[in-house]
C-alpha cells in the first residue's frame, strides 16, 4: 500500500475549551513534518467552512504564532454547532475532492464525532480514500472511551478557584450561596468543586449533579441543616439537574426554550436556574441574604487559568491524530488511557464508540445524593494538577472582658 | 507629648477584595515592631466583632500564616455591612476602653470611612484617646481624594481576563453577548473590559457605565450596528446603569428590593439585568443566538488572579496607617497619590474627605455614551498590570476552487 498523498484539513466543532488551540498546534505542526502531507489547511467555522471553502493555509503559518495560538484560549479557527447529514456530506466531498483533501482532523465532542462518524461512512460510500480522525475535547469531559476529555482540566481548575473564592467570601459574610456551573448531562465538572474545601467547614457544603435525581424538598432540608451548623451554605449545582420525571429542573422555570440544530436545549448564557434556586431557599427557609451566581461563559474561556497537564494531553491528541493516520492509515478517536498514577497513553478507538453518546458520572465517583466521593477526587485531582495555597487566619481567641 | 501606648484593634468592612488580607497583614506585621502597640488585635466580622468582643490576637500568629493570609483574597477576619449610629459607638467605646484599646485601624470603603468618622468624633466626644485610620479598599474604585484603591485593580485584571476570555469564545461562535460587571455607582470597574481589545474588531464592542444615562433605544440601535457590522456583539455593562430619571436599570425589572443597612439596593448575586438585556435584544433585534453571565461575586474573590501593583500597595496602605498613627498621632484616611508613570507615594486624608461619598468616572475618562477614552487607558493599565499574550492565526486564505 503506497502512502496517501494530499492535503489536510483540521477544523473545530461545538463549545471552545481553555486548550483546544493547543490540538489544533498539534495538529498543524506535526502534519508539517509529513511530506505525504502537501498542505495543512483549517477550515473556518467547522464543516460550515468546508462546506463554504472558507480555509487558511496553516503551512503558511509562522511557528511563533501558532505557540501563541496554541496558548489562546476558545477555538482559533472558529467553530459551529452544524450536524451534516447526507446531503451535507456529499457537498462536504465535493469540496475536499476538489482540494484533494485526504486527511481530515476534527477537534470537538460527541456531536463532532457524530460528525465524522458521516462524513466518514459518506467517504467510504463514494468511494474516496480518506483518512478521518477525531480529536476529543469537551469541558464537559463526558465522552465515551476516553478516561478524560482535554478542556475539562483546565475548566476544572477554574471552577475551583471560583469556589475556594467564594467559599472564603461566604466565609467573610456569611449567607447562602448558589454557583451554577456547565454539565448537561454529567456533573463532572461540578464535582470539581469538591477540590475548594480545605479545612473542614469550607464549602462547597452541597453539590448537586445530573446523575442524581434534584428533589427541592431534600434540598431545602439539607440548606437548612448545613445553614444551621455553619451559619452559612455554599452549593455547587450543574446547569443541567433534573427532576425525578428526567426534566431538566431549568426547562420547568423558562417560559420559551432555544434549541440547536442538535436538539440541544439552551441552558447557559442565562443566570435563571441560580436565581430560582435562590428565591426557592430565601421564600422557604426565610435566610435573607442569598445570592446565586451563574460561571456561565468564563469557565470554558477565561484567560490564564489552565492546567499543565490538560495543556500537554491536549496537545499530544492532536500529534496522535496526526501520527496514526499518516503511520497507521486509519480512522477512528484518538482516547486517553491512564496508565499509572499519573501517567497517561494514547489509543485510536473507532468513531461509532465515541459519537453520539455521552458518559456520566460512575456511581462510585458519586456520594449521598449531594456530595462525590474520595474515589472522584482520586480520579480528577492530577487532571486539575496545583492550584494556588490559601490559608485562614490561626491566631488565638481573646478571652471577652465585660461580657 | 508622650507616647500612646495601648492595644491596636484591625478590623475589615465591606464587600471582600483579592488583596484585602495584604492591608491586614501589613497593619498586623508593622504594628509588631512598635513597642507602644502591646498587642494588635483582629476583630472579626468588622465593627460587630468589637461589640461582641470578638477579638483574635494577631500578635500571636506565626509569619508564616499571616503571609499565607496576605495571599488569601477575600476577609481573613471577616467582615460587616454594619453601620454605627451613636448608641453603636458608645458600646464600642466600653469595650475598647475596657481591653486598653488606642489604635483603631479599620479597611474598607466610603461606608467603614463613615464609621470610622462616627467613632472617631465619639471619641473626641467622649474624651477617649484613640487613633482612627481609614484604609481604603474597594474594587468600585470610588474612593474620594486618593488616585485609586487597593483591590481595583486585581478585580480589574479579573474584568480583562473574563471580556478577553468571551471576546475569543464569541469570535468562534458568533452571537451577542452581554457581560454584567458590579459597580454601584461608579463604572471603572466595567471600563477596564477595555483592555481586552486587542485586535481591531476585537469586543467588548459597547461599554455601558453609571456615568452615562442608558437608553434602550439607543442601546438597540448600537447594538443593531455593531451586529452588522461584525456579525457579533460584545457588551459590558455595570450593573448599577442608570436611566434618564435615575433609577437603576436593575431596580425597575425586580418585583422585590433588598437593601443592607447601609440604605444599598442588592444589584450583586442575581443573573436578572443580563438576562433582561439579552432578552430585550433577542426580541427587539431577532437576533437568535444572545447570551449573558453576570461575573457576580467571582469577581472580587476569584483565587490566583492579583494584580502585583495592586498587592503592593494594599500591603502598603496597611503598613502606612500604622506608621502614620504612631510616628504622627493623626487621625484619617490613607490615600494614594501618584507621583509619575508609574510611581505612587502616600499621604493621610482627613475622615470626613472619605465617608459617605462616592467619586464618579470623571468626563474625560468616558467617550461618547458607550465607550471609554484614552484618558482612561492611560489611568487605569498601570493599575492592571500584565495579563497573558494571546494571538489570533495569522494564516492566508486558501483559493476557492468550486464557488
Amino acid at each position: 500500500m503506497g502512502k496517501l498523498e494530499g492535503k489536510a484539513v483540521v477544523a473545530q466543532g461545538g463549545g471552545p475549551t481553555a486548550v483546544i488551540n493547543q490540538s489544533l498546534v498539534g495538529v498543524a505542526l506535526e502534519a508539517r513534518k509529513h511530506s505525504q502531507i502537501t498542505h495543512v489547511y483549517g477550515a473556518r467555522h467547522g464543516v460550515s467552512g468546508i462546506l463554504a471553502e472558507d480555509f487558511v493555509d496553516l503551512s503558511q503559518a509562522t511557528s511563533h504564532n501558532l505557540e501563541m495560538v496554541a496558548a489562546t484560549p476558545s477555538s482559533g479557527l472558529g467553530s459551529t454547532r452544524d450536524k451534516p447529514n447526507a446531503e451535507y456530506c456529499e457537498k462536504i466531498f465535493e469540496v475536499l475532492r476538489a482540494h484533494d483533501v485526504r486527511y481530515f482532523y476534527y477537534i470537538g465532542g460527541n456531536d463532532s464525532a457524530d460528525t465524522c462518524h458521516i462524513v466518514n461512512d459518506n467517504a467510504t460510500k463514494a468511494g474516496y480514500e480518506l483518512r478521518v480522525i477525531h480529536i476529543p475535547k469537551t469541558i464537559d469531559n463526558d465522552l465515551l472511551v476516553t478516561d478524560h476529555c482535554p478542556g475539562y482540566g483546565s475548566a476544572a481548575k477554574f471552577v475551583v478557584s471560583a469556589f475556594a473564592g467564594v467559599n472564603l467570601d461566604n466565609y467573610a459574610l456569611p449567607g447562602v450561596y448558589v454557583g451554577v456551573v456547565m454539565g448537561r448531562h454529567a456533573g463532572f465538572l461540578t464535582a470539581a468543586s469538591v477540590f475548594a474545601r480545605k479545612y473542614p467547614d469550607d464549602g462547597p457544603h452541597l453539590i448537586y449533579v445530573p446523575e442524581q435525581v434534584f428533589d427541592q424538598d431534600k434540598f431545602l432540608a439539607e440548606v437548612d441543616r448545613v445553614y444551621k451548623q455553619h451559619g452559612r451554605c455554599v452549593i455547587a449545582v450543574s446547569e443541567g439537574i433534573m427532576d425525578k420525571s428526567g426534566q431538566p429542573v431549568m426547562t420547568s422555570l423558562q417560559s420559551s426554550v432555544e434549541r440547536d440544530s442538535h436538539g440541544n436545549v439552551q441552558l447557559s448564557g442565562t443566570g435563571a436556574l441560580g436565581d430560582a434556586l435562590g428565591d426557592l431557599v430565601k421564600k422557604k427557609l426565610k435566610i435573607k441574604r442569598v445570592r446565586s451566581d451563574t460561571f456561565g461563559y468564563l469557565q470554558r474561556s477565561f484567560l490564564s487559568v489552565v492546567s499543565t497537564a490538560d495543556a500537554n494531553e491536549a496537545r499530544e491528541v492532536g500529534e496522535k491524530a496526526v501520527q496514526y493516520s499518516v503511520w497507521h492509515n486509519v480512522d477512528g478517536s484518538v482516547a486517553i488511557r491512564r496508565t499509572g498514577d499519573y501517567s497517561v497513553d494514547y489509543m485510536l478507538t473507532p468513531l461509532d464508540t465515541v459519537a453520539k453518546a455521552t458518559k456520566h458520572m460512575p456511581e462510585e465517583f458519586l456520594q449521598g445524593d449531594h456530595d462525590v466521593s474520595i474515589a472522584f477526587k482520586n480520579y480528577a485531582r492530577p487532571l486539575i494538577g496545583n492550584f494556588p495555597h490559601y490559608e485562614r487566619l490561626a491566631a488565638p481567641g481573646v478571652k471577652k472582658l465585660l461580657r
